[in-house]
């Protein structure tokens, strides 16, 4: 058994417009935007979303927005999703890149937010 | 003043792939997807996120993510949004659709929460 939860949604913006958007999604959700330590791609939209982290990241490629699972078993989690038709696409650091069926992207990666939070949202899947 | 928030999450996929899309999502984050009444583009996915409305989303068009922000004056958000940076790019039904900076979609619409989420939840904006 593992376990898994939604933790992050992610404005990939191209990296000449990473700022303007910041500045954008800061203003228009009324969320002060905060640069991550330590990973200057990131600019976290802090309390943006209920329950969810919300960041602008800085990427070499077109606008998109994708989404992050966090999970205390990445292969395994990484595997469920394959089973339901992702396929993967990439590998940074512990993360696992995915173009699930209708063409997004999803990273799977290890728990990040606050345990209690992890366990208290997290479903756990055979 | 007039209020707004962050209202859903659509998960835009090609119309050939939305089923696949909606079966996928559904079952990654455990939320039963359910077709809207009148509304055979959308398939919602129940509880998916926490105070949020996620959707999958039928289009003519590449896949993409895009965000719902939801006001009880469409035309004031959209004016404070345009100060913003934003330009509008179509209008669906009362929703205006807007490219942000950084390259995303933003489609603003009346309000579709349940009024008593919204008063708690919603910004005032001046």
């Amino acid at each position: 058994m593992h376990r898994s939860r939604l933790y992050a949604i992610l404005i990939d913006a191209p990296r000449d417009e990473a700022d303007a958007a910041a500045a954008f999604w800061s203003a228009a959700l009324g969320a002060p935007a905060r640069p991550e330590p330590g990973a200057p791609q990131f600019i976290a939209l802090h309390d943006a979303l209920p329950g969810l982290v919300a960041a602008v990241q800085s990427v070499d490629d077109a606008p998109r927005i994708h989404l992050d699972i966090e999970t205390d078993d990445v292969v395994a989690e990484t595997g469920r999703l394959l089973g339901l038709g992702a396929v993967q696409v990439g590998q940074w650091q512990e993360c696992r890149v995915l173009r699930v069926p209708g063409g997004h992207l999803v990273c799977v990666l290890p728990v990040e937010s606050d345990p209690a939070l992890f366990d208290a949202q997290a479903r756990a899947w055979p």
